[in-house]
């Protein structure tokens, strides 16, 4: 069960997240009474084959508050370029003997997993391609969640938005369906709903869920509000799913009242107009926690494969 | 009195500006016998929306002779492109659970004033648009006035170039205007001189000030000439200031002659041709030392927003 | 002989290369019993004027092995942009203002030199323009060399592929050419054979060499099969010499059999099709394990500047 690295959410058993959630919640009170774990020896290669400030932001901080330090790029691209020529192995190779992990963004599916088999340290994936994983991601919203209830089993979620595309929303449902009595309630235009590779998944292991294409319906009934953008493209892809449809999964303060009190409003971010910022000084609103959780996240992953 | 945020010249009072020399010659000492001050769970997120190597690097200098750590980016505009399309103020709320100060050079004038209004780390203005403001640039060469002088009360100052569009000139004129019987020289041809909201907040606190278009004239009696570019740009608007008029504020050997031996040349970098290269040797050049003493100055605020 | 900056390999007396490489096996002594020295107030600069992240990370990554700290730019030429229009000597002399050593990669040849002669800090080579010097990489090559066999004397190193352009071979030629009882074998087609400036120098210094166009021949005799690349380009511009023709260079499985077994693979990288990923694994493939001397020979670079 020893992690070696990180480059799909299918490798977290249930014993291993709850033992990251502990080891991020231990972090979180060393940080809090200002003390670092002292990985001073450590370094970080942050290789991003495309740029993703947010991401690398959140990778970096949590290296610097273990002690430890970065070197970076956001133009790794250019080890591969036409005069370059390099190969992804080739330069995870090189890259082995500057560093103690790699963290990697990469352009093509798979590329985490690639780098993964030739690298002598941990790789951890921060993105891989258009329809690839975000494991990191999924992580740190699943451990929103654990912190506010102090446990997954049995909570009920319903994710909002364009779940067909949504990278988030669908390595999120992957791994809420492994914890017992969780309820999954998919809101989305027909056109836009979770795809059914998912739903057999949940299937198969007894995770109930259902499909609604009325937020209202199920606001009353929910823990967690997980909202997703609908972009600009993919209204002007789908003929039948216009502005003012989208417009009706868009959070407000109307929104906010048929909610229960304890629940939360999760987002992965940026967010554009479908959460109202009036609703972001409601204490449910958990979007920019989920960011300040993503580094406690990330740093007790750091530690997990250094450790193990 | 206590300083939260850095977005204006206009926050520095004079008791202000006194303790920051005074943190700043207090540092300048402990950097000087190779000590650092331990600093070292402390992250900058540097956030640029447009390049400035120089002032980042010096910001980031100050940081690490901090014992602290930074995280940086000079593409800050890819958190609000289009397709991420964030706010400005979203953006820093995220960054806000990532680092302890941020450095933020915006785009748009009020950028860090708007930055800092939702930040609950300090923000830092590190120039917010064409006609913004700079404030440490100002402050780094108030210091530098300072420390040659242990004092501003009295001093001397001419500024020649583009004092019209100088954001440099103009906050430093603001600061200088604080001090007791400061004297300023506004050395330009008539279309480039000092605008009329400086004048009159000059005599509105009975600071001294001349117009004047003849550097000769004020070389034997200044304690600062402050140097500034007259762009080529800016020889293409005006018709009647030819290169040949602009080289008549260029400071060479035969100027340096005119200048009293105690006085300081001063330059907010880069410089072209308005400062000779053979003046560099003189002792009175001080438009390097300018940046040596912006490192301390920018510890000094660093530690005085996070120390109160 | 105190080192003051690395500007080229011509720098390098015998004495100063075997001091360098015994600090190298020192250093490594530290780094893997997870020491590091305690380099923690010195911060490097690295100016980078045209990218090279592979260059630019193994200098950060010496840096922070050491303790120390980096700031950062692959932009360097906004320094003097148009808009700017600094001088290299000015951005010297502002950066050695923020940092203890500059890294510099130049797009000019001799652009290391220029700014040595005016920085107050070490400056150190880290490629200078077409034609120009990489000193560092030389120094990383013979490292490897010396590390392998514990000495250079009498070493039997062949170079093969473009060797008259190449700026690594030409460099490590003429270091090898201090050595007694080295031999030297140029293993080119004629057009790309190795430059009389070379030649000339390694016969005043009584270096064993020879010109061969059939790498066959001289397989079973070396210690060292230093590979570079035949880039397209040169294929294009010289019509005798095809894909085919180039191809008789390459190493792969069939040219291992005729090298020795204590012998040395060894490459400059990137690599593309030269060298067969098959090879890899073979214990005499070093070109990977050159990137980690590289390190060690940075980190003994920049104590040696510091400590002289």
């Amino acid at each position: 069960m020893k992690l070696q690295h990180v480059y799909e959410a299918q490798q977290f058993t249930l014993p291993l997240l709850l033992e990251l959630f502990e080891r991020a919640d231990a972090l979180e009170r060393i940080v809090k009474r200002g003390g670092t774990r002292d990985y001073r020896h450590k370094i970080m290669a942050t290789l991003f084959y495309e740029p993703s400030t947010r991401t690398r932001f959140s990778f970096e901080s949590a290296m610097l508050r273990l002690g430890g330090s970065v070197i970076s790029t956001e133009r790794a691209q250019d080890f591969s370029s036409v005069t370059m020529g390099e190969t992804l192995e080739d330069t995870i190779r090189v890259v082995n003997n500057y560093a103690d992990v790699i963290v990697l963004r990469s352009n093509e599916v798979g590329g985490a997993k690639r780098a993964s088999l030739v690298s002598s340290i941990p790789v951890i994936n921060a993105g891989d391609g258009k329809g690839g994983q975000h494991p990191t991601q999924a992580l740190l919203d699943l451990y929103t969640i654990y912190k506010s209830a102090q446990t997954i089993e049995g909570v009920k979620v319903a994710m909002v938005g364009n779940l067909a595309d949504g990278r988030t929303v669908r390595s999120l449902a992957y791994l809420l369906g492994k914890f017992d009595r969780v309820k999954l309630y998919f809101v989305a235009p027909p056109a836009l709903q979770m795809k059914p590779d998912i739903l057999e998944y949940l299937s198969r292991h007894n995770c109930w869920f259902t499909l609604e294409s009325d937020m209202k319906k199920v606001l009353p009934e929910v823990d967690v509000l997980y909202v997703t953008r609908i972009e600009q493209e993919v209204l002007d892809k789908h003929e039948k799913i216009n502005r003012e449809i989208a417009s009706s999964y868009f959070v407000n303060e109307s929104v906010m009242q048929s909610l229960p009190s304890h629940s939360l409003i999760m987002h992965p971010l940026p967010r554009l107009s479908e959460i109202d910022p009036k609703v972001d000084g409601d204490q449910r609103a958990a979007y920019f926690h989920q960011t300040y959780n993503g580094v406690l996240i990330r740093m007790a992953l750091l530690t997990s494969l250094w450790e193990g």
